[in-house]
Formats: C-alpha cells, sequence, structure tokens
C-alpha cells in the first residue's frame, strides 16, 4: 500500500494562499514583487519552516525550503513552481506546484520518511512576467539563460525596477545556483484537453516549440463606393488568406502543431474604405523544430504568394523563437508510472505554454505533471480545478520524487 | 461651330475658392457652415452677381443663382453640387460642379445666348455630412426626403446645431422648393475607372444602390498555446472567412457589384490569445435593387454557414439601406452626345457613392458629368484633376444644357 498525501491539507492551504491578493471574482491579483506577492512568500516560508524545512532564498528572490536526505552530499530533488500570478490570475496557476511540494514534504514527515537524496521546494521568482519582463525570470537566472544584474534592472510601467521591488520585499538573497538531481513541476493544463477527455493525470511530454511573427501588408485605401473590385489593392484581402492559411498550416503538419493570429489592426479601419494596411501577429507552435521550421517556411511562401496575387507589399519578420523543450524520459517515466500504479487515468500530453520547468531542464532532468482546469480557463480570475484532480496530481507527484530520491 | 467655355478662367476661379480654406498640404479645409464655408458661399455670390445672376437662398442655405430666359414660366434648367468640403479635403470635390455652373453662365454672358428656360446654378448645403448628419442635407430637404426643421436640429460634436450655425453665416433664407426642369452636376469622379480606361468624360447612368451591416463573431478566448486547434471557437477565422466571401460575391454578381469589409476589431487582440471575439462592417453596392437584395440575402446565408462550421455564434445587422438611383435617360443622353459631339473619349459609368444628383432625381430628371481625378484618389489633400479633363466636362456641361433649355 502506497502513501497518499492529505487531500484536505492541499486544499486547504491552496484556499488559504488565495486570501493573499483575493479578488472580488474569486480570483487572485499577486503581482511579483508587489506586497501581495510578498505576503504569499512570507506564508510559504512560515509553512515551510513549521514542516521543519530549511528556507533561503537567492539573489533575484527564489525561495528554497530543504529537507535533508539520508546521503547528505548529494544533489536534491526538486519541485516547485511559481506564486506570483497575472494581474487578474487564479487560485492554481503557479501556486499549485508550490503547495504540491509542500504537501508532499508534509506527508513525509508524516510517516517520517527519510529520502537518500535531500528534497527541495522552489517557488521561482517572476514566473508571468507581467510586471516585468523577461517572463520565468527566476527560473531563467537559475538555469544561466541570462544574468541576474540583467534581470534586476528590468523596469515596470513605473520605472521601479525589479532589483528595488525585490529588495523592498526583503527577498533579495545570496547569488549562487546548486545542483539538481530531477526538477518536477505539478500544474493546471490551462488548456481543455484533459476535460475534453475525461482524463485526470497529463503526462507531460516537453514543451512546444514557438515561432512568433509580425506581419503587414500593404495596399492602397480607396472609396469603398467609386472603386471596382479589380482595381483595388485590400490589404483585409490579404490578411484574411493569411488567417485562413495559418489555420490550414496548424491543421496540415504533425506533432501537435498549432498555429494562431491573435492580434489585427485594419488601417484606416472605416466602414467605406478600402483598407491600405493591416499590421497582424502570427504565432505557431510545434513539439518538434524541424516540423516548426518547416511550418514557418510554409507560412512565408504564403505570404509572398498572397501579397502578389493581392497586388499588396507584404512584410514577415520573426520576433520570437523559443526551441521545442523534450523533458527527460526517465522522470517522465517515472510520472507515467506513478498515474498508472495509482489507478488514474493519465495520457501523454505537450505544454504548449512554457513553464518554470522548460527552463529547469537546461540544466537538470525534468518533468511536468498537468492536472485538468475548468474549461480549460486560465490566466482568468475564473480559473478553477477540482480538489480530487489537485490531490490525484499531487500523489503522483510524491510517487515520482520518492521513485527518485530513493526511498 | 459649337461654342466652348474658357478653361483658363475655369480654372482660375477653382484655384481662387481653393485658397479659401486652403491647407499647407494643397487641400481645401471648408466644413459646413464655418467662417471658411461662408467665404466661399460668399465669393460665389460675389462672382454670380458679376455674372448679372439674381443670387438668393433657402432655409437650409441651399444658395440659386439664376439666369433668366426667353420663357419667363418655364421651370429651370438647373446645374451644380456643393462648397463644403471633407475636414481634410480637396481643391475639385463639389466646388468644380458649383464652378462649372458658373463657367457655364459666364460662357453664355460672353455670346449673348439667351435659353428658352431659366438656368440656375444651385450649391448645396452640407453635402458632405462630416460635421453635421445628415449628408447631403441641402439637396435632401429640397428633394423633400426630410424637413427642413429636422435638418436644421441636427448637431455637431460641441452642441452646436446647423441652424444656428447657419445663422450665424449669414444664409438662413426663405423655406420653399421650386420646380425644376432638369438638373446636370458636373463632378470629379472620385474612383479610377477614367484614368485606368484614359477616358476624358464619364456618362454617369446613375449611382449604385448600398446596403450597409454591422457584423460580428462571437466564439471563446483561449490561450494559444495549450489549445488545441480541434477545440478552438476562433471568432477571427469566422471573421476572415466572411471577408473572403464578400469579396467573392461582388465578384459573382452583375450590374457593377461592389462588397467592402472596411472596418475589423478584434477581441481581445492580443498575440497568444485566440480571438474570442470580432466585429466587423460589410459594404455591398449595385446597380440594380433585385441584384443587391440577391447579394444581401448570399452574405446572410455565408454569415449562418460559417458561424456553424466555426462553432461561434454570427450577429449580422443591416444598418443602411439606399435604394440605386437611375439618372434620366433623356438627360443622360444628352451627355453622351455632347461629349461625343465634342470629339472627346466618353464611357458610361456608374457613380459608386451618392451625389446631391441622387436626391435631385427624385424630384427632376437628372444627370451627371464625371471628369477623371489622380489616381481616383479624393476626400484627401492630394486630390487632383487635369485643367484640360475640367474644361472638357464643363463644355459637356454647357451642350447639355444647352440642349435642354432651347437656344
Amino acid at each position: 500500500m502506497k502513501i497518499r498525501i492529505d487531500a484536505e491539507r492541499l486544499w486547504n492551504s491552496l484556499m488559504d494562499l488565495a486570501r493573499i491578493g483575493a479578488t472580488p471574482k474569486g480570483g487572485v491579483r499577486r503581482i511579483t514583487l508587489s506586497s501581495a506577492d510578498r505576503e504569499g512568500r512570507d506564508q510559504f516560508v512560515r509553512w515551510a519552516r513549521e514542516a521543519a524545512l530549511a528556507v533561503r532564498w537567492d539573489a533575484v528572490g527564489n525561495i528554497f525550503a530543504r529537507r535533508p536526505g539520508s546521503e547528505a552530499s548529494a544533489a536534491a530533488v526538486m519541485m516547485g513552481s511559481h506564486l506570483d500570478s497575472q494581474p487578474s490570475g487564479g487560485r492554481f496557476d503557479g501556486a499549485y506546484g508550490v503547495m504540491a511540494g509542500l504537501e508532499v514534504m508534509r506527508t513525509l514527515n508524516d510517516h517520517g520518511i527519510v529520502t537518500r537524496a535531500p528534497l527541495e521546494v522552489a517557488s521561482w521568482t517572476n514566473e508571468e512576467g507581467s510586471r516585468f519582463v523577461p517572463v520565468m525570470m527566476g527560473s531563467g537566472v537559475f538555469a544561466g539563460i541570462f544574468p541576474v544584474e540583467e534581470a534586476l534592472k528590468a523596469t515596470d510601467r513605473e520605472g521601479i525596477r525589479a532589483g528595488e521591488a525585490l529588495a523592498a520585499i526583503g527577498y533579495a538573497g545570496k547569488p549562487g545556483a546548486h545542483k539538481v538531481a530531477a526538477y518536477f513541476e505539478a500544474h493546471i493544463e490551462q488548456g481543455p484537453v484533459l476535460e475534453d477527455t475525461r482524463t485526470t493525470i497529463g503526462v507531460v511530454q516537453g514543451a512546444l516549440g514557438q515561432r512568433w511573427f509580425d506581419a503587414a501588408f500593404t495596399g492602397q485605401d480607396s472609396h469603398a463606393g467609386p472603386t471596382p473590385m479589380e482595381l483595388r489593392k485590400d490589404a483585409l484581402i490579404a490578411a484574411s488568406r493569411l488567417v485562413l492559411e495559418v489555420n490550414r498550416i496548424a491543421k496540415a503538419y504533425p506533432d501537435y502543431a498549432r498555429g494562431t493570429v491573435g492580434f489585427m489592426q485594419v488601417a484606416p479601419n472605416s466602414r467605406n474604405v478600402v483598407p491600405g494596411e493591416v499590421r497582424m501577429t502570427v504565432d505557431l507552435r510545434n513539439a518538434e523544430d524541424a516540423t516548426l521550421r518547416s511550418m514557418a517556411d510554409d507560412l512565408e511562401r504564403c505570404a509572398a504568394a498572397i501579397a502578389a496575387e493581392c497586388r499588396v507589399a507584404a512584410e514577415l519578420r520573426e520576433v520570437v523563437y523559443f526551441p521545442p523543450c523534450k523533458f527527460a524520459p526517465r522522470l517522465v517515466e517515472s510520472v507515467r508510472r506513478a498515474a498508472r500504479d495509482l489507478g488514474f487515468t493519465h495520457r501523454d500530453i505537450v505544454s504548449g505554454a512554457a513553464h518554470d520547468a522548460v527552463y529547469l531542464a537546461r540544466v537538470a532532468p525534468s518533468a511536468m505533471i498537468f492536472v485538468p482546469c475548468e474549461a480549460g480557463i486560465s490566466h482568468n480570475e475564473i480559473e478553477n480545478a477540482r480538489p480530487g484532480d489537485l490531490a490525484a496530481g499531487c500523489d503522483v507527484l510524491l510517487q515520482a520524487v520518492l521513485a527518485q530520491a530513493g526511498g
């Protein structure tokens, strides 16, 4: 009989934490390095110390709560996520991964289990990126993606630097990363797949690579009445064709292809004027880098062909590239086995969005555990998840961690 | 040998008039019932009186400059257009039709010709509608489309009523329309057809009917990363398909069909969010009312089919309907014959936009004469036309008027 986490304690901790920065509509506003973020951190640190964990934080404010193992020199097996939220965020995005890690520690305490490797719960600074860019700042610094000095120079809209804000809330610690044997992050899916397929556990294979583009079509404004169809240079027709090509591309390619036009701006945007200019964005994602490259090539060919056929000028500029991330097969297998052994419905899934685990994967074997969220809605105050699903994900986390840390 | 107008005098009058409200980029800002409009009116009235015309204005400020005929009781043959401009307007839109009418009067004076029917030049109040709606206010009142009291109640953005503004510039006259035997309006084409086909004179058959719609598609916002293509409800894909259907419809139907989506607004309009809502407009035009109705029916079917296929909700609401206008065949033939007799290249054309002549056609036989404008551009400070083309249009106007008024 495997030990199990305390589902009620996990839920209560999540609900207690959600009181900090609570919004009237049931969500959370715990913007990074704000006073609400400090309160959230203080609460986590209090709970961690009550669980006899050793707490410290690094130069970018990442908090680590450590439980010793029997082999003192062994690298830690780490769990974690983030406590900051979107300006109108939900109760589970990020908070779940940190509270699940804490619940694993408490459960091991309850059963007096000592693992071989030490265990840690990490709370990464500024995952959301809504106040300071870069996003995933804390895990990015930890993984050496960018230097801590650069991260702390980031300024918000009021001109406050991240370094000042961090010092003001009392979480500026000493620099330096440490070795991690394995990293697990439990998270709500933030998408509809698990709910749609009535699955409890998503065994996350990795995260989609992303290529983001800015596109523009330039034709000629003209009066909608006196200008015959064959003499127009209508930028919106070109843009509309590109929207449909992006959709075709996303459906035509394998490997979890996705394609989105989320932004479009029409000029002069007047009812009876043929549009002379349209600016738009394209977001392409894929689990395989080569397929993602092919999608981008296809997009470029389409934009050029559409421009020629519509007699308008096209501009297409890539502005962001994140390569796909593949999680460590050994850890992914631990997650899958735990879900199976515990009798939870489970399926392989890829993360469409980036998470701290994507940066951790650059310096340590990493994996993620997804649980369903209601209607796939996240980054929204109405974000919701079921206590039973959250407990299931935490039980899977416990077993996967024990498999890596040694019982 | 037919008498000819004085091309240089016509051009000089146009250029003198263009100094009133001149903009730095070479255009004109003579907003209706403003002090610049008054100056323009005063100049026209001065010139008309210098040409021995009897000037008066009616309750909505339409100015009539009359030259007696030999048959005093005959209804007048009228020429005209408007002196107000768009906020950033050109030198020819409207002004040309009034100055051409004046030049016809001056030419008849030069040759001592007395027509059977009296002649009038009309300058209609507020054709543009950019300060006060309804547009084509003066000709609309004259034609009995709406009562003068209602027109004068219209307010601008500062809350000033049209009636106050009219009184303030000294052009509030006595109510009452009078009988018109025929109405001719010379105008720049405001489109590219004549220039594109190297034609000097457009023999205008009528004006396209118009049906304007507000459309909206409502799906579901979702994260561009975690949401697989098959679980999306993307409003922008639906909107893009409708843009292409509007284009197809405009190309598929006969009778000068036109279709335009000029306005589109995407929500939440964020790069990595699948759009949950798009609002857009559709502008359909056709020379035949039955064809225009079929185009609208086609549009409605398309919007419903697209909504079903994209799993979004569609809303389509007609907001404006102008029936097509057909000019009087006898007058149109006078224009065609004059162009032919004078040796000008000419072609039948329809007006894609509405003009004062469209309202006049409700109460009197009416026709229009189009001349080319550079690149089809109008409602813009860079609007331009060639002196030779303007003179040719005025010569055609002279002959057509003589044919109707009797020499």
